[in-house]
């Protein structure tokens, strides 16, 4: 058909702001200019040489083909025992899922709990595909405004004055996407609680977990054996391109998970799975651990520098690989900022705007996904970019 | 929460009882019974060396990172190619997208394209998970029956028949599964010519494309721009494990695809989109047809088998690896004569339930992914099978 057009669910999937920042970095990129790079939502370091061993491995075999759609009872296993030694809970393998990147864990896990015209709230400002998903199956995901002063995270009492009789339940993630920021125990307790309340679910986002800076992160798991719990070897184990993630569902859901894990994917790539028998290994953890280590230093002197450069700043981020920056004393559209950065200083970051629609002008992300020489580089260019604008 | 429930739209998402078949034949294994598996819709054969290689090379890099969310462009120019050489029809590469299997190209052309209460024409029988995810984005799949004089697809005026002003578009795949067979150049035809009449879109799976074994198996592209293609690397190139497909879509739908790629999956599997810049090499080419001359020898000896002892065939299958056997000389319900199978003779197969609602008790359907030995064996024990039933 000539002329056909696209479902109104697709239509409302928008793009996101920061593809602009990348395509426009790229073309200053072949035009000659250096950039910084501190758009990237994406670990630099490559895949663990243990990791990439055992992938190496499993293809001598040259048997790959596909794994139960719950994914290899071995890596279940391992997964399990890394709860129990992490957290110390209990978790039963047959409650994991090994889903293609934990985008295939969120979409499991809102198939399996979103029907048609059912609320979801999420944090604003939050990763933007959580939105998307719930909306693409039929839900309605409602962004609360989430505050500085309460860690950029929700809080029972925000998540109590919010919900309606069309509201399902709830969605955050600590450390926060674009916040780098967590729950505290008492605020998770909290959430909790409010969810119990309203007997709705919980969705608890744990992908940056591994990368903790400060403290200890805590699983949902902990306080309650009812949370569907999304994690990934993605960001702390350094697989992005593996697209390896799982989900912990609770017993009610394993069935459901199951047929939706079939249905939407057969099952997770393979080879994958055999290589992520090796991240929990002793050797793989230790070049991790020195890896978070220096992610650390990164956040310090990052942090220490866009404060020093007059951003406004909250408490030093704890987690992830994310400073959420506050712009008002140079712009009044971080946007624009953004791209002003990018044209005269050669510094690329990601816009508020991609996060949400609570006061996502004023915000910038800037990701410590590069090395210290890069940020200590990106941060003489804002300054001189900065200087320059005032002169 | 406690004895919390899951949506209604994953409890809407069945079963497949071959999974009941599998569990059996596995429990039966473990009691030291040998059990000749005729149920399982996957290659036994290894991936082609070439393209193993082409991974390991791959990894020993180490750089395994996100790809852009549409796929590496050098593999998109490649499949530009196949389809200039194969169909002699030009696809754009800005068309085409990688996704994590034919399971993504699926989930991103339904995404794309339905809306709540949108209604979608099926196969009855075909594969059970188009009607699941066209159900999970909120749609109707409508499954149509379709018959054996008609090579088991769709007909332009069966579809002409069937369109309501809820209709939306069609689905088809040929080969078929579970049934191997084609549309004609004239039915095809036909079908776009019937969808463009309601302004419908049209769903074209191919991904039994190259295990075709009489005659050119056609793609929908070579009638028309304006169909959407799913096809993958898993049947012909031997990759299923790899978790790789592709997707093509009209002009149109290029933009909605590539938010929904970002937004599902962020990207498919690294390293399998590098090993699969090998699939379209001379060398690998050569192995796969040879592992197609081996198909098409196995299926011969299975359908002469099965004819030969009184099962219902109709023409014989030109594609995929499955023949769909009407058993009613034998039985009136084929899940319990599939259970029968697997019990007293040792044969696994897939009961016609899993396939749809049109007559599936009829049917049994065969997959020729073993070995001739093994085909051969499987026949005798239904013929000493049926025989003692018999006597």
């Amino acid at each position: 058909m000539k002329g056909g057009k696209v479902s109104e669910r697709a239509e409302n999937v928008f793009p996101f702001y920061v593809m602009d920042i990348m395509a426009r970095a790229q073309a200053l990129e072949e035009e000659g200019r250096d950039i910084v790079h501190m758009e990237v939502g994406e670990p630099d370091f490559a895949t663990p040489p243990p990791i990439l061993q055992a992938g190496k491995q499993f293809l001598e075999l040259g048997d790959v083909h596909y794994t139960k759609a719950q994914g290899l009872p071995a890596l279940r296993e391992k997964i399990a025992e890394y709860y129990r030694c992490e957290y110390q809970v209990k978790v039963s393998p047959e409650r994991i899922f090994i889903t293609p990147g934990a985008s295939g864990a969120l979409t499991v896990a809102l198939a399996a709990l979103v029907d048609e015209g059912d609320e979801v709230l999420t944090c604003d400002p939050g990763y933007p595909c959580n939105n998307n998903i719930v909306n693409l199956f039929g839900g309605k995901a409602r962004p609360l405004e989430v505050k500085p002063g309460d860690n950029f995270q929700m809080t029972g009492e925000v998540i109590s004055q919010a919900w309606t009789n069309k509201t399902r339940g709830v969605m955050f993630a600590s450390p926060s996407n674009p916040t780098g920021t967590m729950v505290s125990p008492a605020q998770l307790r909290d959430i909790i609680k409010a969810v119990n309340e309203h007997q709705g679910f919980l969705i608890s986002d744990e992908i940056y977990h591994g990368l903790v800076y400060d403290r200890r992160a805590i699983s949902a798991l902990e306080m309650s054996e009812d949370v569907f719990v999304l994690n990934s070897f993605s960001k702390f184990f350094g697989m992005t391109g593996w697209r390896l993630g799982w989900l912990i569902v609770p017993e009610y859901a394993v069935s459901a998970a199951n047929r939706l894990m079939q249905n939407l994917y057969i099952s997770a790539p393979t080879t994958s799975q055999y290589a992520a028998l090796s991240a929990f290994d002793a050797e793989t953890l230790k070049i991790l651990y020195q890896r978070r280590d220096e992610f650390k230093n990164r956040r310090d002197v990052l942090y220490t520098g866009l404060k020093a450069l007059g951003f406004g700043l909250f408490e030093k981020p704890q987690g992830a690989f994310y400073i959420y920056a506050d712009c008002r004393a140079f712009t009044d559209d971080s946007y624009v900022f953004a791209l002003e950065l990018l044209e005269h200083a050669g510094v690329a970051t990601t816009p508020g705007k991609d996060f949400g629609t609570s006061h996502p002008e004023r915000y910038l992300r800037f990701a410590y996904t590069t090395s210290i020489a890069c940020i200590r580089e990106g941060l003489e260019r804002i300054k001189n970019f900065l200087a320059a604008k005032e002169g």
